[in-house]
């Protein structure tokens, strides 16, 4: 722990070129109102404020509504406990006795959504016997359309659960309603915080009063900033067994339902301590994209991979599209493995607790 | 009300230019299995199929799953309900009072967040005399990092019902917790689910069941079709009371914090017959920008405005830099008057009940 | 003119936190190399050293590569003679002795492509009627499918000139290729640059050196910065005589062809002297939005609008699902003028010289 | 070869809720009247008609301009020669004797621009002891800024043909300017056209004109198909020697200079018979993220590589923050190699010819 978190910060103040020297002692009087010590740089057509001082006090104030100003610009991160600048290590997640992070390439396997027993067990054979190491199956789904399949509920975590015990692999599964996350949390060895609901805080919040890790995926148009600070929310309440996972983000490219943010991988490394995984089956949403897309997310440094497998894609009741069936998985793990080794990475090891 | 809506439909699906006769032949069986009528045309290089029967049954089944097929194209939009297809004439919202739709032009105004009974009445005071006719303030905000002021709670609430005692005009403001959506609804006049939470499900479904009307944010990232079918969740619950507002959609662009889609005002009207306004606070991010946004909204047909309006911007807790000043707003209500003078619309007539 | 162009420049370079004394002193000895002052801060995690200087020289220095050094930012604006820093009051152009800036209102309406005579002198007859200003029409279109039309070259560069002598109204035709720029100039009152060329250098070089003025159309994926820095190439060869034209960038929306980016108006007036004006055919694509946005132009501050508009839009050989028929223009024009009138604008003065 | 490019072709044409039986049989006229079929499929609230013939005939009428018709959706590509459907083999381009294409993985790497003799020879001389097998170096280079290095022309030219010579390597150069396509493609071996010029079509077709490879870089707000189009530019000129090259699109997303959309590689793969590589440097921006992105690419099922390195990036005239130094190519080049062994790709041989 560094304490570094509560120190200072800086803020750079740009004034505008036809502020005046009244405008530029009203910004120095406010910061040092909160404490603050002022740097006035003046150049030919404009002055540089630079601030130093508490980050909580300098960050809320809204600078850019101050007169004659024309940006603030903050030095420092607006997260803390998740950057690297707090932790140097790599964090490593318990994932039911999975680790999750470092040099470890984990792979986390299954159905979109529960659908029935024979369904989910037919995946989660599959994928077990391929070399996954974590289950996944969804319960509660959150689908832009209200005429759609919407999930089983509880009765799909005691199914999940079923298959833990029968496949000895740990489970994960999504929360999408801060009333739910207790329920999920208490079957699942690991909740998801889904794309749409990056940005809700109250779902965060309560991810973060768990005891079970949480994978937080990244919103759709969400900046890798934002992204980080919906995992400083989760980390802040006391949780901080946190996996990002990119799944990619909206642009004009149709061609793909989302484009994988591939550099996110790397740029979030550096950034954070936490450890980063890539769902290639939702970022391409379609099938043929996954093992491609899979063999870049290992090239370029992801601690994991979360693949949706089906054995029946023409009937699944959500996101069959890019499901692959248990042959194209099993083909796809030798690729990850083949890549893994070649790069140094160990798949975990064998049997969880 | 039409029946249509639970009528029939069609999807296109293009076989790709390798399908196999057994591949054709496998979708129009699946599709008759469902009830549905398949029209084949064979081009040179590709058949297409022309699928009619139940919306629900088609859209349901993942067709780009199925072997052989290139795309599927549904011809109908996912929602019903909330399309013009469904109900042809103007919603008119009546929000405390207070019409919004059709004619009217409505103009809502105070200050992002309520801080304290003097600033809230100070707004107050400031936005009723210059002619809004209903008080915005929020009392939970969702704010991106963690470390900043997250709103007053129900002591807000209690703050706002006494301004609109003391001002005869109406509020609303924001709900982000399913759990908090009944004490919010219970207070204000209209509740207002925002940007960040436009794809929260659960929030969703929760002000479906309100009797106040809604006022849906569209998300940052959201196409006009998915906010459209987020109106639908809440319509389809039984609130059939929502207003929609553009507040901006991000882009690569970052001189304004989004891009006001201004062009989602006349796509929206003739898709749906829900009113939609337009937040020109928000969607700019920049003081300067207030007038200028609204009086292209004006322009534009949209039914009414979301104005940030601050007493002193620069202490604002939440938002400073996009509140205008009191007096800002009285010289935009001028140019707005004037504007919608013009284009011959109407400002909802003086008190509300 | 002010001597500031040429004057000092400020770069705030912020070195990460895990740079060495050795790393800030490098970066200080470089600034000092090429005649800078280097202003250090400490902060507790970070070190921030504001130069002040030659622009030229301070943007010229890759300083991200530079060893500890975690970001720079620019103080000033790459560009400089299209800046308001620069000269404060706004540019009137003049094209063909019509006005387009300041309190002005100037409306550029005709074909989108010139097809024939009888097309082109349909058009041009309805526009003049209903009081457009300046007369568009393509004899080059860039295409991006090369099977599509291509334009009549100089053949309809005759056909232009004839109609501008009947009607008495200037015209502007667009340039696609650096080795045809003096052909369109020696007829046109005004050249545009499009979308896609707004980043070919080559091609704004030429233009640069032409006396005629210029419209500059914004690229799809253009920042409002990128768009002034591509002005600033033209005015630099010595052509002052600059339009902007906005019309739609690339975003995720796709119900709309582009998004029409409402409040690049207002920033663009507050960045620069330069006139700007709206393309509301383009930007939405759809007939149905034309009138819409032309109003949302007008309402937002633009100086001018351009408009396609056909005498046949089904016939139409470029673009016609955007093309509005004469009667639609000449109903759009009254509504143009109300609000116009509203704001106290001004429509530019009976005929041209 | 097949007949199918200029062979038969379909559109489908949705007809709105509201339109008449006139409007129906208006579209139905008018395609019997370019000589082509219409099947008609009458829903309940929406009549559908599939469109067959000629591909150019259908594809250049306005359909959505017609009265009555809602949208209408190519059920082809509107390229044909860059399409597997023309080609099914993938296209091997032979740049001075070294292949781009197949099961090869091709790596060309220099400094982004010649300099200077010195520079360049000692880029030269570290990426071809790594294992580079083509050199780059640019003499013309697009710039945003008017204010900085704009390549050294023909003198820097030379310097590449003699590094060729002293080094056995091929090169490749920009161009940016139709007028000096003859020129350097009289000294290179092959020509690049550049980001900001993919819809510069003028110099498309210049480039379709030359018996050199031809490197088309996709455009920062291109989609795949837009790219594919401007292949198809150059291809109908007569030049079939296109190797497509993705190096990131313009995202919402500021922590990399552009988003690698790393998906478009098995996309492109999938529609196209070309190769395409990958440019980590331009698309990351920032030199720490050469190294992960070059190893995605590979994974992925790139053809190859284009990266920057300079002896001093800090130097660097252009681009700097992206260059890696020679030692970092060399550690990334073995990585490369490993990952290349792990799918079984092959470098290209040895010495070109």
């Amino acid at each position: 722990m560094s304490d570094r978190a509560s120190g200072d910060d800086s803020m750079i103040i740009v004034m505008s070129s036809d502020a005046s020297d009244h405008d530029v002692a009203h910004v120095v009087e406010r910061l040092r109102g909160i404490g603050a010590e002022a740097h006035i740089s003046r150049g030919q057509t404009r002055t540089v404020i630079g601030a130093i001082g508490e980050r909580a006090q300098i960050q809320q104030l809204p600078w850019e509504a101050f007169p004659g100003v024309e940006r603030a610009v903050p030095v420092l991160k607006p997260y803390k406990f998740v950057s690297r600048d707090h932790h140097s290590d790599d964090t490593i997640v318990d994932v039911g006795g999975v680790p999750i992070g470092g040099r470890y390439l984990t792979v986390i396997a299954g159905p979109c959504a529960v659908e029935s027993r024979e369904q989910l067990f037919a995946a989660a054979m599959a994928v077990h016997s391929a070399g996954a190491n974590i289950l996944r199956g969804d319960v509660f789904k959150p689908r832009t359309s209200p005429y759609t399949f919407q999930g089983l509920g509880e009765k799909g975590l005691e199914l999940l659960a079923e298959a833990r015990q029968q496949f000895g692999m740990p489970f994960h599964a999504e929360v999408v309603d801060p009333r739910d996350v207790e329920l999920v949390s208490s079957y699942a060895d690991m909740i998801r915080i889904g794309a749409r609901n990056m940005a809700n805080f109250a779902l965060l919040a309560e991810a973060g009063r768990q005891d079970k890790p949480v994978m937080l995926k990244r919103g759709l148009t969400a900046t890798i900033e934002e992204w980080l600070n919906a995992a400083e929310y989760i980390y802040k309440e006391g949780n901080h067994q946190i996996v990002l996972c990119e799944r990619g983000i909206r642009t004009f490219e149709t061609q793909t339902r989302n484009t994988l943010d591939i550099s996110a991988v790397p740029v979030v490394r550096a950034l954070s301590h936490l450890p980063v995984i890539v769902d290639p089956s939702h970022s391409g949403g379609r099938r043929n994209l996954v093992a491609p897309l899979a063999r870049a997310a290992v090239g370029v440094g992801a601690h994991g991979l979360l693949i949706d497998v089906h054995p029946s894609p023409e009937t699944a009741l959500v996101d069959g599209p890019q499901a692959i069936l248990p042959v194209e998985f099993a083909a796809l793990m030798d690729e990850v493995r083949a890549v893994a080794a070649a790069l140094g990475l160990d798949l975990p090891p064998g049997r969880p607790r």
